[in-house]
């Protein structure tokens, strides 16, 4: 049997970490081989492109140098994991994948779509998710849990809010227009998110023959 | 004014770094303001890059992620380093650029030419040389110059031979195929190829303005 990929997707602390751990948890139990993973930085390139970025923060990276380096993390990530234990027909719950780069490189930060979409195809030879989480949550709450205060008073945190709205915009666009894009209401509490996440993974594991 | 992209491309020992640095000391003697510079690991960036290819020697770089460090690298190299001298009006000679990956990666090692060429378009954002000179040499003896002994006996060198022969009919079919592209005889001794070199220069140098 194939495996199948569910990517979990959405603004900063809109839960995906938390409801990824749960998930694996509840796959556990219920004896499915299931395997978590995150972009960027899944594979030990991916961490060293990482440093690499942050090390040149004060250098120009150009926008298309940056784009092209966040593909060939995907790339890597893509043939080095994700493929394998798809082949072995395991479950991956993947933290970000490619509409991520659209929502927060295109919506976020007006990097051309068109051109993301291309990088993302050729980045990921045209491995799409089974199915996206995608976990909807006010980014004022995805930010103040994030944050010890929720105080979001100051200029560069003004900004950063516009930053994220365009982000969840993106969101809401790309969900709007895919049915694999599933919208989960996450400014629940914890233990309510999982349980509709549950739900909705349920069918799917029938569907998908695992249960 | 704007200024000119002259690249260099050929299989090793060809000559391009002798003859690069020849032509600057021609063009600086003319008075014209001249730039050397070099694909891949022309921008501190691209030579991060290159540590982590070479560091990660041991484990398995897919292709598609190579394709997409070497555009990574490109593209920054483009950016940071060609535009910017193209923009003050100046000469670049640039030691390889889009040519010698599709001869290298395409024809060399087979990976998919449409791929490359998409990757240049986006690395390049359509930048391309005002010429190309590509100087021939059979690759025995663009390889021997690049050795100590001429002795070319063993298995792994006669690989290397079926590979560098696919890089040099790449060339060939490029040539072919583009009117910018221009043969220059490297066979000859140093001095022979560089006054092949400056009087083919010397008609687009009066062409461009410079002279
Ligand atoms: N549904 C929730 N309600 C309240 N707090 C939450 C909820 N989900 C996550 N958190 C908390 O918010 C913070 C960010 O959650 P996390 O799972 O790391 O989000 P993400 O990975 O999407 O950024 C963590 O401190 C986490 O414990
Ligand atoms: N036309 C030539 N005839 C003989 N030797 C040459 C010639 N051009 C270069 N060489 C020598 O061959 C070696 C490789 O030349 P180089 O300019 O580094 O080539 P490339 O940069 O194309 O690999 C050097 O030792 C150089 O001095
Ligand atoms: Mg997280
Ligand atoms: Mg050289």
């Amino acid at each position: 049997m194939n495996g199948r990929l569910i990517v979990f997707e959405g603004v900063e602390g809109c839960g995906k970490t938390s409801q990824i751990q749960l998930c694996q948890e509840w796959l556990q139990y219920l004896g499915i081989s299931v395997v978590v993973t995150r972009e960027p930085g899944g594979t030990a390139l991916g961490l060293d492109l990482r440093r690499l970025l942050l090390k040149a923060e004060n250098k120009t990276i150009f926008n298309t140098t940056e784009l092209l380096l966040y593909a060939a993390d995907r790339a890597q990530h893509v043939e080095e994991e994700l493929k394998p234990n798809l082949e072995k027909g395991n479950i991956i719950l993947c933290d970000r994948y490619t509409d991520s780069t659209i929502a927060y490189q295109g919506y976020g930060r007006g990097l051309d779509i068109n051109l993301i979409n291309v990088l993302n195809l050729i980045a990921t030879s045209g491995l799409e998710s089974d199915i996206t989480l995608w976990l909807d949550v006010d980014i004022e709450v995805g930010l103040s849990r994030k944050r010890s205060s929720g105080d979001i008073a100051d200029r560069i945190e003004l900004e950063a809010i516009a930053f994220h709205r365009r982000v969840q915009q993106g969101y809401a666009q790309l969900q709007a227009s895919q049915d694999k894009i599933v919208r989960i209401d996450a400014s629940l509490n914890k233990e309510a998110v999982q349980r509709m996440i549950q739900t909705t993974l349920s069918d799917r594991l029938k569907a998908w023959g695992y249960v």
